[in-house]
């Protein structure tokens, strides 16, 4: 295999469609919203792209028995009353440095590919402590889109986030800037400790605003509800191990 | 050196062979098996490949005083009444991410050079405790060799092994399926903390049924026996360290 | 992208010009004084060139909510009265190995563009302690140089810095001189924990004399000033944690 | 720089001459011996190539405040009345794994360019006690060599190093053999902890017998009790701090 392999499952016409990135991240709040998008709009999701590279983790993960290698994959979704979308998700992100170079060039080259000129970065901003409130955090690689997105709701921050943003999510505006394409990254809050689907729902409310489609969030909620109890159980036995001490969340482990 | 350098050592023309992949893992049980597979078949066993690689540390193995550069060797193995085996085996896997994959493709094209078109990938999976039932986890690339196996035994279980399977063993599954390989890959259940010869026979008492072979097993039985004093010589020791406490299995370190 | 590349910004064609390299290091001295200069002549610095590589980590920067991806740059500086510069900086070393080469060799080649043929490389050695006198260390690959230096006030020990100068500062001395530049290595004394304003003025004092250039340092000492309340509030806070104890350097923490 | 560079120094015609390495490693057994020769023929020595490569760490050395890129360095040492010799070098070992396979086929060119068609690979092997009677082990990529060095009083035991041997050393056997060199590999016992140049002439010795060269030991004996003067005071310390307990070796600390 060579570093890049890139299968052409089905083609798809897009109209004017953006790429929309949720490969795994903090809290999974890309991933999760990714694939909430693909769940919610299976119907006009069509499988388009697989994309294997030595750059992912040399292992294949096993469902009922059979492998599958792993893979980034690319989905065309067709939005009847809103922008077309090409949805970019898979297990893992690349294993090296410049492996983030080389794959993030190759998924602009499928978002040409398709027409696509915008990207959405969808991914979680950890804050070290549990949440109430899911702000969603912006960054953008062409000023006048601030503003835009701040009639949304998406909040900007001096100096936020601190490091930067690292791995496709960072190198999808970095690297599109250079080639043209106009880059939003969309960043939920969350505890940092947690898979976190609240914070990916925050983040597909911002998105459905500026893209135009709708989703239910039933499974996601339920996704949440589920998570709440682990928080709970989690806290439980903290108090009883700590007797009379106040948990404390970092006390808090991750937990997927 | 490039990358790769294979030295033919032999010709031997094979009918319709499978490879057979035994390289060091978990328990060392894949290569305990091929090794094994070698010796009770000696006769009819021939090395016909050496592969050479700046993939594998960069070190010599020394024997009698004299050294052996780090290489991967397959057997040819003619069975009178099974199929015809190519057999692989090494004291090493790749060192890098990217190596994995690199070696794999070089693995699969002697495969077909012998006209192989089934692999066999053989290793371990850790439970994280002593083990008195050997059972043996599958994992395929054909989704209707589930149950060809499921009838020899094997145990196809959800989620099993968690982490996908990683390395060479997993990749000649993942890319074999890109190569049209069809894939098997059986996993016998060990500790993880000791060489487990036992585990390695629950194995290859699963591919004698499977390619109609018969091996057997008196010397692998004794080096059952040894690791069994080793266990039990380990759990003595901390019994007497740990005076009244239970010894338990996670005080037990890996032994080879 | 390639492995490299580089964005003409502009064309300025300066007069027998000499490379300064403030790249991030020891007390950030070097990055200090190189941004330091661009500050302080920013009417006659002009950005010339910058250079983006997969050898930089995956990342973009923030401000603003706008994104920038890692890169350095190089920025034309012209001196009336003294030598033209070309100062190179950046918020990045490389991530690997021979990063540090392929982009040391990318620095020198844009610096002949631009008819230099000599380096100064600025950074820091640590101290392990808390520093009264900032005395620059100098290392140069040609031994003339040592002299011509030392009556600059630079001082020359033996073996020192121990280690070896090791990343860009030291390879654009080492590259540099097969090459035929002539190089010199300016390194301030700093403790090591904190980022040193005082150690990047003690370097720029050498500079300006070596080169002959002027620059105010309110800005510099400002910081120096700030650092100086840090350092304050940090031995109080561990005097007070510490009862009776004396605090000792080695409980400082390194602090930007 | 590529990944190579080879600056020929000198050109000397030497008789058959093998190649010697030592480059740093346990004990650094190997440099010291190699070091040693070239300071005790030092008339008979002629610096012919330095290898610069991106496999070194980014750094230079710096002595009298003048820096030195890291390189390797072979001297072509004519020997009256012996073999001649091509002497390696130098302060590093490749950073990467294959880095080692790159550096020593580059190594193999330059003997075979020099004429050697056998290398001599020194080093240590550690015991991780202190060592008062100094054997040398051997390793040979050709059987009927090890006879020949038993006469010489070198040890082979069996599965003794028990880890192979690393790096160039190990590479220098192993892909001499590919490439038709005979390699010898030997081997000072020394503690681990120390730089051992009591090991370096145990192994010197063995190598005049062999090769027909003679060398003073007056400066390598000298630099012998320097070491044991510092592991005088050393175990003076530890039972001062360890009071009535026994200094163990296992308290020593690697110092060179």
């Amino acid at each position: 295999m060579d570093e890049l392999d890139i299968d052409a499952v089905a083609e798809v016409s897009l109209d004017d469609p953006v790429l929309v990135e949720g490969l795994p991240g903090v809290g999974h709040v890309g991933k999760l919203a990714a694939e909430h998008v693909l769940e919610e709009l299976d119907e006009q999701s069509t499988l388009v792209r697989r994309l294997y590279s030595r750059e992912f983790p040399p292992q294949v993960t096993v469902e009922d028995g059979v492998t599958e290698l792993t893979c980034a994959e690319l989905y065309a979704v067709e939005v009847p009353d809103g922008r077309d979308l090409l949805v970019l998700t898979g297990d893992h992100q690349a294993q090296t440095n410049d492996g983030h170079y080389v794959l993030t060039d190759a998924f602009l080259d499928i978002a040409e590919e398709f027409g696509a000129e915008e990207v959405y970065a969808l991914g979680g901003v950890p804050t070290g402590e549990l949440i109430d409130e899911y702000a969603v955090l912006g960054a953008v690689n062409e000023e006048p889109l601030v503003e835009e997105l701040e009639e949304l709701g998406v909040e900007f921050r001096e100096d936020e986030p601190a490091g930067g943003i690292v791995g496709v999510s960072g190198l999808l505006l970095g690297l599109g800037t250079r080639r043209g394409f106009q880059g939003v990254c969309l960043m939920g809050e969350t505890s940092g400790y947690l898979v976190d689907p609240k914070s990916a729902r925050a983040v597909l409310e911002v998105l459905e605003d500026r893209l135009g489609f709708e989703l239910e969030y039933d499974s996601l909620d339920e996704r949440a509800d589920e998570m709440e109890d682990v928080i709970g159980k989690i806290q439980e036995m903290e108090q009883q191990q700590q007797a009379m001490d106040v948990p404390s969340d970092d006390d808090l482990r991750y937990i997927g």
